[in-house]
């Protein structure tokens, strides 16, 4: 391990950690809030960052070096991320500051407090900013800063671009990189102005917008979009959803003229298909309930892609609907958006490659001797990828499991303890029950807490790169 | 296809179908009670099976009119032994009767009955009889009965016996399979004296022993073994779900004089320490809930080994436990016993074999030059077999899915109808909430009790099978 090297790359993003803080200063400068919880958090990060980006390093740098540092570097930045709520004396306790700042940086949304309306502004906006931050990886963020590593950035940008066809789709070098930013601050710029519009105040309007295009789902509010009613704001957040969890190559692909390719991909129609169907399915089961198909429409549709997107905002207490609508929600949080999105969970080009795959192992048995290709947009996938699939769909039910087991010593009920696993590992952030559209963790204890956090990350990071931590290969000396 | 062959097939596991038939009416004689549910079904059973069994058929047989055929003697025989229930009386609605049958067939034990206890005796009497003739498979069973075809009744042997290691472990002559009948008859008279030894009446020590040496788990009370509160009969029920859940080639290499082998079994070694650990946890857990440490082991054992084993008797409502061994158990639902046996979901064989192939994922991560072969016992695994079982994962988790939703329209709780579904898919039975270890399904709808019934079906008989009658290719001419 090149123990020094991966110091120096911590110590340049810590810096960008201390330059992005001075976003909220500013911030609760202008509303007169106390801005020392700020000043305490960004002196100490950016002379750790200055101190460590000066370390002399060989420029030797392999696989296992990638995601061992990525996963630090996310690590650090939810630790030092949450000193802010620590200095504000609003948490309770440490456990919740990791917990609301892990939930931020991995794009989750879930959180700790059993009243966000009381926070101070700065606090607020930190929150969702650093979604926001998280939302494209703190590293792809942060490439432009970093040292070409003897041409091996890619291997960082392996282990941070979620989905498993991240290698074919999306633009590879920094260039490319650059381009993708363009785009998802438009999509900001777009949201912001629409929200604006449509009568949100702006500060909400700014918040909302920057935990909506990263599909985090903070809210200012403790009844999240509920609390607007402004169903021009709801439909906004639907668009804006769904448009966090394509894949960024799509706009890619539209940007540059090549829109008919863009629509061809399996994965996007696999994806609106699963959201039109749901949504018309939730429409059709809670329409008694309300008084105009309109609004369970409304409703319908917007909670569906909360969840499928792994948002997690809420319009409604879904928690009231009936056990169908319900069940169909729940399995929403296991699909996620599309590889190469924000978005969290499986993803939909991995449930596609995993459908497809199993088809094949079911016709075997009675076509033996046909030797098949799995395909994605007309392409053969190989094996090792439809393998390390299968392994992550694996990892991702015994992660839960475990993780259910683990929250479950808290002794809520049974849908808080699972909803809150499969919240947190996929992103989603809100689950049933306890964790519910308008519930919050702030029951939770505080290991659990902090637990959570860590399912976040191992979530975000997409599993494998945090499990590799934990075999003794990795930190063999070669 | 060859039709004409497989409804002569049918035809013969239909006659043994009306001797089987014959026993429960014997038992409801002897009991002075009505016999006429059972002349009633045994007469047309009889006629029917000897018509079929006359057809002329060309002896052309390949591997998917196997798994046809399979799959409709198994329908025919859980819809044949619905009747006995239908003519009884006893019955609401012959959803109820099919959903009994399948129960009883597939090894599930779960019950559409709200009181058991009321039930005439040689209705009982055929409910755990049905379960035993299940346990074996009910071709493995006939199989001797079945006409050699061409030297293909391997194939049929393939789709019935459960697990991914069949192939290897279990062996495949028909001399072998009366080895396998006679250690299954030993079990069943070894646990029917324990029992009778240990003070329960010979009915029901009849009917639990042939319920429970195949891990189905119906019992004659409404409080399953927790009715008789003999501490001796719980435990010889341990001893006997364990050695159900045992690879059949276990004993087989014990008998043989290779029990140092047999020992030597990964899966047994995984299968050991799961029990052993989980049980462990539970008793950790269970303890302040009662007055000796003895009681509190007694019953996180038997529940323990009810749910890994799929047997689903109870001792205790564990409704009432705490979320944490509420969560333990839960998982083990999923986990099953070992390959080869009775017993039914997911199994140990396979998620051993998941997890050694998905550690070998991860390392590729960091170690992308290693061709690592993923070794069972010491043998490596080849890869088609790997892809079938991570498919077979897949598909579980999506029929799981898809049974959960449906089963949800009946409006019960969340929890209530995905351990439904749950229960029913993995051929355990009861689940948690409404279908607990002391609870029912007679509150759900005719719709899912047919719905689960065929869901016990696809459990048991691997997923595969039935899957593959759905695709089109298996009904296309050649």
């Amino acid at each position: 391990m090149n123990y020094k090297l991966m110091l120096r790359m911590l110590g340049r993003t810590l810096q960008v950690e201390a330059l992005c803080l001075l976003v909220p200063l500013v911030v609760s400068l202008y509303y007169r809030e106390d801005p020392l919880p700020f000043l305490y958090t960004i002196l100490p990060v950016a002379i750790l960052g200055t101190l460590l980006s000066r370390l002399k390093a060989r420029a030797e740098f392999f696989s296992r070096e990638g995601f061992t540092v990525v996963g630090l570097i996310w690590l650090a930045f939810c630790l030092f991320g949450a000193l802010p709520f620590w200095f504000s004396g609003e948490f309770a306790s440490f456990g919740d500051c990791f917990f609301e700042s892990a939930s931020g940086f991995t794009t989750t949304g879930g959180t700790a407090l059993a009243d966000i309306e009381s926070l101070p502004r700065g606090i607020l906006f930190w929150r969702a900013f650093s979604s926001w931050i998280g939302g494209m990886g703190v590293l792809i963020f942060t490439m432009a800063f970093l040292p070409k590593v003897g041409g091996r950035s890619q291997t960082l940008f392996r282990a941070e671009v979620p989905g498993p066809v991240s290698t074919k789709l999306v633009p590879q070098t920094a260039h490319a990189s650059q381009i993708l930013y363009l785009m998802y601050f438009v999509l900001t710029g777009a949201e912001l102005v629409a929200l604006r519009i449509a009568g949100m105040p702006w500060f909400d309007a700014i918040t909302t917008t920057f935990s909506c295009v990263c599909t985090a789902g903070f809210s200012v509010m403790n009844q999240s979009l509920g609390a607007y009613n402004l169903p021009a704001c709801e439909i906004i957040a639907i668009v804006f959803m769904i448009l966090g969890s394509l894949n960024f190559a799509v706009f890619f692909l539209v940007i540059t003229g090549r829109a008919r390719q863009a629509l061809r991909s399996d994965e996007l129609k696999f994806f609106l298909g699963i959201l039109g169907v749901v949504s018309l399915l939730v429409f059709w089961n809670i329409l008694p309930l309300y008084d105009t198909a309109g609004h369970a429409l409304r409703d319908a549709v917007f909670q569906v892609t909360s969840l499928i997107s792994t948002s997690g905002f809420s319009t409604v207490d879904y928690n009231l609907w009936p056990t169908f609508s319900q069940t169909l929600l729940l399995l929403l949080m296991f699909v996620g958006g599309c590889s190469g999105s924000t978005a969290g969970s499986i993803k939909c080009g991995r449930i596609l490659l995993l459908l497809r795959s199993s088809t094949r192992s079911i016709l075997r048995l009675s076509h033996p001797r046909a030797v098949k290709v799995v395909k994605l947009d007309g392409k053969p996938v190989n094996e090792e990828t439809l393998g390390s699939v299968f392994s992550f769909f694996v990892c991702y039910f015994l992660l839960l499991g475990l993780g259910s087991v683990v929250v479950s010593l808290d002794g809520h009920s049974l849908i808080s303890s699972f909803t809150a696993a499969l919240g947190c590992l996929s992103n989603v952030g809100p689950g049933l029950d306890l964790v519910g559209p308008f519930g919050n963790f702030s029951s939770f204890s505080e290991f659990n807490k902090i637990f959570l956090g860590v399912l976040m990350l191992v979530g975000r990071l997409e599993i494998f790169p945090i499990l590799l931590l934990f075999h003794p290969s990795t930190w063999r000396r070669t």
